[in-house]
């Protein structure tokens, strides 16, 4: 179906949009947590049952980092190289530091016990899925580089080990992305396509997913313009093997992709999502941050403006990790409150999806685990999550293309007497309740923040003195400002603050309740 | 005509975009500069014979800042309070600093004097463009605010001075923006379109400009999304406006917007391009910084993108002072040099013009300004920019929404050992010459420069030696690296950086020669 009603910035639908979640579970979380169960095909097709009945719409499972969690014939089964009845620091995990061993074994042993209990779970995963009206899909890692600072971690390929030759940056190792293969090059394309064809003959999906934000980067520096008519063709590739497919199984087989938060972002790093949709190579399209916070300010506007006019699907992805600063040394989650708060303004702005990455049933999960079922019942859509109690946190982008200068708001300095200013996207204005902005200052007294001008939208705003927030919240101490509704504007409010002394600004949201 | 061709990222067109320049004349600088002049209607007509048979295809002529330089019955003309017999220091002129008094009293007797005399430049200029088969427009600046830190200034039109409450910022004066006029409130649309119906009847032009970015600001903080739909309705009333004046023309009036360089900060700041175009509101498009400086990576592709489907000229606008940040004391100008390389990226980006702006004929000019007449013949045309000397600098936008985090590339503090990475949009790899990557470096001695790691696009480039560079230049010593034209790549190149002590990178440029 075309969208066939205006999505810009101004215009209104008519008809409310067919939201609901996407679900990504990765390809060790379950293996490691699961690891000395007893797992038949039941016990495991019934991980699938938590998410009947909720907003879930799209079950998207990863098999995937550079090795497989299933019996591949292409590439390297995880398992490859282990020993079951070894000592932990056997020769495939020796290069593992001793306290991840023991998770990584978990992965390893429970991957390799399915496999000879000839039990296939994602195979299991579809059909159950299927069953409870979600829609099963196969979401393939494209460059995953954990662990590649250590050569010999168990982690990786044969093929990656043995040419270095193939990754994008070979003169230092800034980043893990600086070792990620270089799609620039045939046998690097050939390598993932073949795991491609295989996922495609032994899964009766709904739809393949190219996760290219794990991990994002897959040219040479400077070599991404080049890359955005490769990532095209290798695209338009895998749409004709779809094609096939499509006949055999007798039914559509979608094609998604996900790719960095940012229109430019994205064109800088290679990826022209628009002229996939244009070509009706996609059918799903997941913007998205990479994994260092969820980011809660995605130009949603704007991605679905290039959309317009095709059919492909809009999804908002949200990872659990919210963050302030790259360089914070906190690592806070996500909570049921500050999930409410990024899919009321992400569907506002026209999302047709939220897409949930590292929100897994443990282990990787929200902060407040407790909510999970809530949270699949509530975060997909407009109706469920209105009236709710929300926060809405000031993130930051956490992927740029190579040169491209990056925009970080926090943390702030303000010298004294000077005017910054800071907007939140908080959706549509709650008919009821209370809102408050909250700030975290650093370097001022409680005495010294009361005195500050603080204005949200251009008005002032009342001292409410010092709180103790829930997490998320930053190191430093929170002050709120309680500000009427009628203060607020739908889509993004501004907060202006001046100080009468130098200070820095670490922390910033509006929160209703 | 429906732009027919595919202009995304990857996407070539078959036949050369109809480019050309358009220039914008301002609304002070011929009074002021031919003050003393005898100036008769053949002497004022005459202005436009210096852009007859170059690449200017649009002649952009401003009437107005808070006053107008004409004879107007609905907003006051620059001359009104002044005395032609009175002193420099007459109360008009008497709250400006006594060295701008002359600049200002020239203009202000010049455009009373032309008035006196029956003669109106803009009319002469209309005509005399129209002879030379330059398309005339008028371009009406809508919230232009020099000088507000002066309420008193002859510049301020008596509506501005009689009514502090239309302005969007009231509790401080932190940038002139702060004193413009709120569009959110109907007496300042109305007095705004009061000199649209003025201009629409007085001058038989080919289309009208709507400035809006002097100064860019038209919304209180915080009240931007609202903005969206006022700002297109202003646009969809003018252009009901100019219908009516098309059947009494008899000829197509076409009308244009001056917008923020990037589309999510227009979005940020109440403007909506893309709608305005599927709406069929307007047929030219100007994306452009305000002022600070030229922008050199404007997202051209994506704009066109925005922008597809529809049969809107895109012009890529750019400013005269060439600058690496806002902070900077620097204030140099653009040459033919640096010209050429902006222009040369832009339309290899897919801009259908390059729009001067603060680029006439003396005083506000480009540097070398003997080289305007080579500028107007080269600069809107890839075909005659190509094999010239250019330089591509990296520079930064200077319009960011309220709150809207801002993105500034220099300078660049390098702590030692790590990598840092810049980019430069350089249009077309030339097929003959030399090609030159270019460092400002603070805190290196030569040697240390001689040993740091510099790459261009991943392969390492070989140290040239300390340069004396010609304007524009920073102010910290200028180090080069000749690189090979085979490793540049259209479009975006990558430089990259690593020093063993810390340092701080000022300037960074791709030159050919």
């Amino acid at each position: 179906m075309l969208r066939s009603s205006a999505t810009g910035a101004t215009a209104q639908r008519t008809v409310p949009p067919p939201t609901g979640l996407c679900l990504n579970e990765d390809n060790s979380h379950y293996f490691s947590t699961r690891a000395g169960q007893t797992l038949n095909r039941e016990t495991v097709a019934s991980w699938v049952d938590q998410y009947a009945h909720t907003q879930v719409r799209e079950l998207m499972l990863c098999p995937n980092s550079m090795r497989t969690s299933y019996d591949s014939k292409v590439w390297d089964p995880i398992w490859k190289g282990y020993d079951p009845d070894g000592p932990d620091d056997q020769p495939l995990l020796a290069s593992t530091p001793a306290a991840a061993r023991k998770g990584a074994r978990n992965w390893i042993h429970t991957a390799w016990q399915l496999q000879r209990a000839g039990i296939d779970p994602y195979q299991l995963w579809i059909e159950r899925a299927r069953r409870h009206g979600i829609s099963p899909w196969i979401s393939m890692r494209m460059n995953d580089v954990h662990n590649v600072d250590d050569e010999r971690s168990y982690i990786h390929s044969e093929f990656w080990r043995q040419n270095p030759q193939l990754r994008r940056v070979n003169y230092r190792l800034d980043r893990s992305a600086d070792r990620a293969f270089d799609y620039g090059r045939a046998e690097v394309r050939e390598h993932h396509f073949k795991l491609i064809r295989e996922l495609a003959e032994r899964y009766d999906f709904d739809g393949l997913e190219l996760d290219w934000m794990r991990f994002g980067y897959h040219f040479q520096p400077g070599h991404e313009r080049a890359g955005l008519e490769i990532l095209t063709e290798f695209t338009a590739e895998v749409r004709r093997l779809l094609n096939v497919w499509e006949k055999k199984r007798g039914h559509k087989i979608r094609l998604g992709a996900r790719v960095p938060s940012r229109p430019q972002t994205a064109l800088g790093l290679g990826y022209d999502p628009a002229t996939w949709a244009r070509k009706k190579l996609i059918d799903m399209l997941v913007v998205t941050p990479f994994w260092a916070s969820v980011e809660t300010d995605m130009p949603i506007e704007t991605w679905q403006e290039l959309l317009r006019g095709t059919s492909v699907t809009l999804a908002a992805g949200l990872e659990v990790l919210i963050r302030t600063h790259p360089e914070s040394k906190q690592f806070q989650k996500n909570t049921l409150e500050t999930v409410r708060g990024a899919a009321s303004s992400l569907l506002d702005r026209g999302a047709d999806r939220i897409y949930l990455f590292n929100y897994m049933d443990s282990q990787t999960a929200m902060d407040d685990l407790e909510n999970y079922p809530t949270l699949l019942r509530e975060a997909g859509r407009a109706d469920t999550l209105q009236g709710k109690a929300r926060r809405h946190v000031l993130t930051f982008a956490d992927t740029w293309a190579p040169g491209e200068p990056s925009a970080i708001p926090l943390p702030a300095q303000c010298p004294a007497d000077r005017w910054r200013a800071f907007r939140l996207a908080t959706g549509p204005v709650p008919t009821g309740g209370v809102a408050f902005a909250r700030l975290g200052v650093e370097g001022l007294t409680e005495a010294d923040v009361a005195n500050c001008e603080v204005r949200l939208n251009g008005e002032a705003c009342k001292f409410g003195g010092k709180i103790e927030l829930k997490t998320p919240k930053p190191e430093s101490p929170v002050y709120s400002f309680p500000v009427p509704l009628t203060m607020l504007q739908r889509g993004y409010n501004v907060i202006e603050f001046a100080s009468k002394r130098d200070c820095r600004i670490t922390w910033v949201e509006i929160a209703f309740a």
